[in-house]
């Protein structure tokens, strides 16, 4: 979007201003309160406001009563953009390549600065600099708390339903199209999603594609296994090395790769701002020992309680649970087992699928309702930080996760030590989660909005005929309000985690798995792209500068996977075959290799830089380059220029 | 020192100044040379000097012909010590208790800035400020490759012999008396030890001391234990599960406590300077892609040949060596008890131990012969940072020494099984290595410099009678010029990496080791103590604000030790009593229940905070003002104070 198209646009929707972001508040506010709020979102910063442009959305082409009329658009003047842009720390490319804090003084020596918007910060940029000057988050910058409480009251009595920026239609045509309308080979225009969503966006789908370009070898490896080698498992050895090294470089390879993509998008070098309490953050009024600020204050000690007395049992019972229900299944497969033996038939062939395929389900039912227990349990711990909230959450689904979908596979290697069982195993519950997943993330979101869609389509039309199809500004407005939201990243990341587990710990015994989950990958690109562009609302965009803790969640799986690897090859006959007469010797040549390998393993992370050497040189020569900067402001009102005699400069050894 | 001592000592020493740094040149320098030189510290920093005193030491009361004229005292004046100490970013407690960076701007808001040196900077500090302006670091800020290119043709040409600081008579009396002249049970003065050597100096005594400490419940529990289970090898397990947990334990609180001195002495938020090339470094002139000056330029890809293709070799042809010599050992003891088993006399079971005390000395000359080698071969690998060649230093000598000292006790524990043999060999290694160590460190050094501190003070009797046995400053320099020079910490960290694993590794088959290592470890307070205060020059300063790579070395160690102590429990015939039928059985186990110590040391790594809370939030408190000052200082111009009408704070919500 151009300077030109900010203005064209603006004139065009008959606001004095392009519309950014969306506040919509709830239809039985007061006047007085939209009145105050208004005035806090246009006052000018000295008056303590936010120095915004803020409207009211007119009603609809079709106003129906049930119809919000409490929907302001925001938006900002260019200059206030920039200024926040520099408040926030935003990073760009500068005339010498390198990247640093855009400062609206020298904004003419960033690269392209040319007045256009386009050029200079991207949408996401834009949007996370006004998100700084919304009104909930930023005026009364001194009185902290009563921000807080506000905002709190604010959600807490249902007063605000939702903020959201806008989508952009015409960007985001070309952003779809580039993205998953082309039917070729390509890579993911990075970049664009980046300008679009933000960098957290960008850089989870950057990791899809990375991490289903590090699949590709091990699937083009797994073909000709599964074709030749179908029933020999004696020869899953190599492919269990294989898996090995696999799980391990390529996680070291991603960071540098991660590294890369943030440097280029300005997010690897910019300073965190202050973390402020999540909204969800409760307590007793006290002072914030950091700031001296007044805020919500609640003990650690209490914290921990609730953790480690509350939390901690809970999720222990749920995974005693889990494995109840591992038993229950197993029981099953028995049974199909034995009605299979007693008179095969097709349908008995069937048959034996079946408990997989129930147990499949059940563990997607189990994942889903666990999460929403976590999340209740996690809120109820009531951590001050977001990051922190998000942590425990984290590890909390994560555990679970792993447990649900992976102890009966570990049982059934180690304990039963049954291959075939493995396998077959394996595969339905690999197949059957897949198509779960699709459809409960893709199809089910793109239908229902569809319907949605065509409704408001056919209401508008009623009144007047469309040009391309494409909604007035007013009743898109009301069409984005009406879209799911969503939620994160979190469950993107947590479906990867659990394919990266399936592959890397047990895709020796079923080298068709790296097949499957590449062709998964490609048609999650394309469904999680097309959610992101159509079924929901825009998202506020998050300058991360890495995956975070997924980064650590990804490692300890590679940890697993060495260890399970070396087991499953201590166990296969191949191997047995080198020691016949002492099972002792085996597992203790077993265990030495795999902690000789654990250990390679950390010195590997050692070893290999997380950022590669010409970006660490270009962080280098900034921070040197302030440390300069540093050491000359207080001298530069003593110190003549240097005139120095040529005999002074030379030493006459 | 107080300012009136600085003025004092300066006048009563016939110089202008209180000289704080010995410069020592070959004595055949030539005369312009001296000029030069002299002039460069002298010169004001806008003609590019040094702007510090500087003057020739006088002859020494009976001249020989033999004594050098070229020793050079350095001192500075009080404003230019306090601009330094500004410079080098020291960090000093502020007004309201918290650290903060020294400035001359606002000094006196620092506590106890009373205009006396002693309460302002330390002399440490002074030392790291002077430091920092000597002529051969400082002067030619500008022309970077020039300085180095000089200081390595003075040092090459052997035309600069030596450049310390001087000892302090008065200071020194107080430190060494509160240190190590009272006979009582009280700790470290490790403040006085700080202001006087520095923040590595005063580091590595607090560890000494809190390993120590640490050792104590490890000593009482281990002295019954000897007493009365001396022969019951079945009893160890309880003593193989308290290391475990001990040796994960002491490491995590050390991390703590040194962040609470660290923090304490100003080094913890210090902001790293700049590194520049250690001075050994060379190579063609390029230009440095981070700083853009000319300096030496060295491929790293030949660097990395060097170190895979040479160093690595041979390290690990040492070990081979190291091995070798092992088995020679083991066949001396065969050898010897066959002896013994023949026709036992008091005299043969003397003759027991001998391979063992001999092949103790053996690995003390063989570590001895290693380090050199190892330096030769790191200096030669030519590495750019001093940090860098440290990292390589260490690990090398590491990895030789572990092996030398701990191989054979490897072998007798899980290849032999024989746990007599191991606790024999043990209390021989450890007894002979400690009495060794003392004898070399401490008593040989002791000797030698006493018979050069009687010798000096005898010739200087013969001329005129002294009062209080004192020497005047020039003979003190000259004597101070004598002395050996301090190598730094690294032997002495070393030591106690070693003794760290004979306790956490074997200390389970012989409980009597902590006791010894207490033991060894309080004369070692006594005689690292005097050896600083007395043998060796003082050295200069090293502001660290942890003890850096060994924190790793000693974690690598305690992650052996949980894993050898996990061998050990497994290998006891109290728990194999358990598994009567079936060893692989145990072994799965004791491999199970190893794995899952290790995965909760891990997390326990993570859950542990390194930094204790309240300096976390006096940092944090720090980060905070800085950004909150960074945010207002582009608005100021432009800001009228804030005027708020009372109902605009209100929110009528």
């Amino acid at each position: 979007m151009g300077l030109q198209n900010f203005r064209t646009l603006a004139t065009f929707s008959g606001f004095r201003f392009t519309p950014l972001v969306v506040v919509e508040l709830a239809s039985n506010v007061k006047e007085e309160t939209i009145t105050w709020l208004l005035s806090r979102i246009r006052d000018q910063q000295q008056n303590g406001g936010a120095e915004l442009f803020a409207e009211q959305l007119g009603p609809s082409v079709e106003a129906q009563e049930k119809e919000n009329p409490n929907v302001f658009l925001v938006g900002a003047s260019w200059q206030r953009l920039l200024s926040g842009a520099e408040d926030v720390g935003l990073f760009k490319e500068y005339n010498d390549g390198s990247m640093r804090g855009f400062t609206r003084a020298n904004k003419h020596n960033f690269k392209d600065f040319k007045g256009k918007v386009r050029h200079d910060l991207s949408d996401a940029n834009l949007r996370t600099a006004l998100q700084h000057f919304m009104p909930l988050s930023y005026f009364q910058q001194e009185k902290y708390s009563e921000r807080a409480v506000l905002l709190r009251r604010l959600l807490s009595k249902g007063l605000l339903v939702q903020i959201f920026p806008l989508h952009e239609k015409e960007e985001l045509k070309r952003l779809s199209f580039s993205w998953y309308k082309k039917v070729k080979l390509s890579l993911q225009p990075l970049d664009d999603i980046r300008h679009y969503y933000g960098e957290g966006q960008a850089l989870y789908f950057g990791f899809l594609e990375y991490f289903t370009f590090a699949l590709v070898p091990m699937a083009l490896i797994g073909v000709p296994y599964y074709l030749f080698d179908w029933e020999d498992y004696d020869k899953y050895v190599v492919f269990a090395v294989f898996n090995l090294i696999w799980c391990t470089v390529i996680l070291e390879l991603w960071k540098r790769f991660s590294a890369s993509l943030a440097y280029r998008w300005g997010t690897l070098s910019r300073k965190k701002a202050f973390e402020e309490p999540r909204p969800g953050f409760h307590g007793v009024l006290g002072f914030n020992p950091v700031t001296g600020r007044e805020e919500p204050v609640y003990p650690t000690a209490k914290r921990h309680l609730r953790i480690y007395l509350v939390s901690l049992p809970f999720v222990l019972l749920c995974l005693y649970l889990s494995l109840y229900v591992m038993m229950i299944y197993f029981q099953m497969e028995g049974w199909a087992l034995s009605v299979h033996d007693e008179d095969p038939t097709f349908w008995t062939g069937i048959l034996l699928f079946i408990p997989s395929i129930i147990y499949a389900v059940v563990i997607e039912i189990m994942n889903l309702i666990y999460r929403y227990a976590a999340e209740f349990l996690t809120e109820w711990e009531n951590h001050r930080l977001e990051s922190s909230y998000q942590n425990h959450l984290v590890l909390k689904v994560l555990v679970f996760n792993f447990f649900n979908c992976f102890a009966s596979l570990f049982y059934i290697a180690f304990v039963m030590q049954d291959m075939v069982l493995l396998r077959q195993s394996l595969a339905t519950l690999l197949i059957t989660s897949q198509i779960l997943n699709q459809f409960m993330e893709a199809f089910l979101p793109y239908w229902l909005q569809r319907r949605r869609n065509k409704k408001m389509i056919r209401k508008v039309q009623k009144k007047r005929t469309l040009e391309d199809k494409e909604l007035p500004l007013v009743e898109q407005v009301r069409l984005e309000a009406d879209m799911s939201t969503y939620l994160g990243t979190f469950d993107d990341y947590l479906e990867l985690f659990l394919l990266f587990g399936y592959v890397s710990l047990f895709s020796c015994v079923y080298p068709l798995a790296a097949v499957l989950v590449v062709l998964n990958n490609i048609t999650e690109v394309y469904s999680d792209a097309f959610k992101m562009c159509q079924v929901f609302k825009r998202p506020f965009s998050d300058p991360a500068a890495n995956i975070g803790v997924w980064q650590l969640a990804f490692e300890a799986m590679s940890v697993i996977a060495v260890v399970t690897n070396c087991a499953l090859i201590g166990m296969s006959p191949q191997v047995k075959a080198y020691f016949p007469e002492s099972e002792t010797q085996l597992i203790l040549w077993t265990v030495a290799i795999e902690h000789g390998l654990l250990a390679f393993k950390f010195i590997l992370t050692f070893l290999i830089p997380d950022i590669p050497k010409h970006i660490q040189i270009k962080l280098s020569r900034l921070e040197f380059e302030s440390l300069e900067a540093l050491k000359k402001k207080p001298k530069k009102k003593k110190m003549q220029p240097l005139k120095r005699e040529p005999s002074d400069g030379y030493c006459p050894v």
